[in-house]
């Protein structure tokens, strides 16, 4: 069966789980599992009545071409026009949870699985289905599916690397862009608008916008102005298709203060540091360390952070970066870079990039704007 | 206390339903509890890790300055900023669901409710958080509070009235301003990005862009052209502080076919009918039949469908429009009304536009664009 993710793998991990079937509801893993998929009217606004939209993936364990999927009847065009979804049991329910769970208990008995082990996203999955769930089939035991989830999108694919340097691109493209109109004496939410604005122009759907003008640490889009002499940072993150991109970048009213201009260097330094030791087989505990301690090498390292963490469909992803990490990188994870300098007497020093781990190193994800952004 | 609701009203609906807590977890009840405040970070992307951002706000009913909020610390600088916040008692929880649970348990059992029943949002709190509950607050009974939040809503304040009025003009514009731009043989895909462009330079979130060019009935985005002669609909929502438009407004590339004419202003005559009809003690029932009869009058009925329905937060909110309703209108409801056509040698004609019943009948809400949008 052509499925657009790893079903070996994924029929790996439900084995070494015990698990028989998982039931998928989240936007971004119904669009991981179904090619892009995703019901466009709900995508961005599910509820509705006293109740929301939900769409339910059954995937039996070693049986693809059994998978089942729950939606509503208005969404065979979608299907039709787009031909990306590999279900050929499409269960139609009417509005609203337990109705989608309904279908999903028949779907489910129909396969003999009513006492299997069921994996359920438990952080997602709403309160009232996991009760219907539960009393419609007592025999069946339910465990959290995300973990796996999270093991299955690990290594990006070439089709989803496309698509991340694509919305990296943009989101670097949007910033600078947003950098470039904005103008002394704006307020940081007038700028963040303005984000979301150049997110929305290159097709990236917006997701946040973090503007900090220094000093002072105030990230939310407020009231704040950006005046002459002060340093700011655009912190934004947009996705496509549910893959996102996270990237900060600093600017400045005029000529930077001499420290903001030590403390970004050292910024770029310590990523760029980094950067260096990224190659499949690399130790991810080895990298946080080592990030950890260039940043502490500087006579302001009282003030600085470090962090590294997997980015893909979700932020803090995989691989997992902690002190007891034993996992390596492997070519197709990616991963974001942040070092952060919080200096009292100049503001939110901040550069934030991605890189994908190539055959040999790594691949720069939207670096475009990694210099000052300098406004007039 | 000063809140931004009739607490009074609350106080009553919890006190009918024996409900002594409520712990609401949606961004959009959270923002009407809060007067608007919601997490910036996590408005738009929840995910992160193997959990997600969970806000829980907690009223004890007939105490309201007992009531507790459960946030991240991350959150103080935009509550500082934005002075909306009129809880006290801040709770801070580490990223993640069950941690959130966990802060509402504490906060819940140091106000002795731990016995309590407690309305939470069923089709919404994650399963995870459900099972925390239920298994740190075992003497607890729960229930589902989101039909008490749809009834709390149901009046529409003069300070949201502003807000539906701006988003409902804005969205009205977007739509015109779309069909403006657009030339023939674009894709429905590019009309529904351009509708997405215009919301967002309005400050408006997009939500959703249903574009459909007959003959056919295929309104998801898709790479359908519009070609000379043919009509379009462009059905679209946007959302301003979670207040939903929701509109749809009628094209041509070139003059329409005489009969997309009649069509369309059929939907006229029973969308200004059932206007007409509209003031505070007219009876849901009726009006829904009423509207039904009026779209059934024509040669062409077989093809005819008409909706009402309130909105506000949520589509298909109060009040409800259904054969057994008893409900009578009142000053400051949100209604929007739907009169369709999908004819099979034309195409899906369609007017969508809202109305807020007054004191003596109803104000139009984003009423630009009703005529036809020809593009030449």
């Amino acid at each position: 069966m052509n499925v657009p993710f790893d079903s070996r793998k994924l029929n790996g991990l439900l084995t070494e789980a015990g698990i028989s079937l998982m039931l998928i509801n989240t936007r971004h893993n119904v669009r991981y599992l179904l090619g892009g998929y995703f019901y466009h009217f709900h995508a961005l606004s599910s509820r509705m009545g006293l109740s929301q939209y939900l769409p339910l993936l059954g995937i039996p364990r070693d049986r693809l071409s059994e998978s089942f999927y729950v939606g509503r009847a208005e969404e065979r065009g979608q299907i039709d026009a787009e031909g990306c979804i590999w279900i050929t049991d499409f269960v139609e329910a009417l509005r609203g949870t337990t109705t989608a769970a309904l279908g999903a208990v028949d779907a489910i008995k129909r396969r003999g699985l009513q006492s299997a082990t069921i994996g359920v996203e438990m952080p997602f999955l709403p309160a009232d289905v996991f009760m219907a769930l539960t009393t419609e089939l007592p025999h069946a035991h339910f465990t959290d599916i995300t973990p796996i989830m999270d093991k299955l999108r690990a290594i990006k694919s070439e089709e989803e690397l496309t698509i991340i340097r694509r919305v990296y691109s943009h989101t670097a493209e949007a910033i600078q862009a947003a950098f470039r109109a904005s103008r002394q004496g704006e307020t940081t939410r007038e700028i963040a608008s303005r984000v979301e604005l150049e997110l929305t122009r290159r097709n990236v759907s917006f997701l946040f916008a973090l503007v900090c003008a220094g000093p002072g640490f105030l990230r939310a889009p407020s009231s704040a102005r950006w005046e002459k002499g002060q340093i700011l940072h655009i912190d934004a993150g947009g996705n496509e298709r549910d893959l996102i991109a996270d990237i900060c970048r600093m600017g400045c009213i005029g000529e930077p203060p001499k420290l903001a201009k030590e403390l970004y260097d050292a910024c770029i330094e310590v990523q760029n540091y980094v950067r260096s030791l990224i190659q499949p087989g690399a130790s991810c505990r080895k990298l946080i360390e080592e990030g950890a301690a260039a940043a502490h090498r500087y006579a302001f390292s009282d003030y600085a952070r470090f962090v590294i963490h997997g980015i893909g469909m979700v932020p803090y992803e995989q691989p997992i970066f902690t002190g007891g990490s034993a996992q390596l990188l492997e070519k197709g994870m990616v991963l974001s870079i942040e070092t952060d300098f919080l200096h009292p007497g100049v503001g939110h020093v901040k550069i934030e990039d991605a890189v994908a781990v190539t055959e040999s190193g790594c691949e720069g994800l939207g670096d475009l704007g990694r210099e000052w952004q300098i406004v007039d």
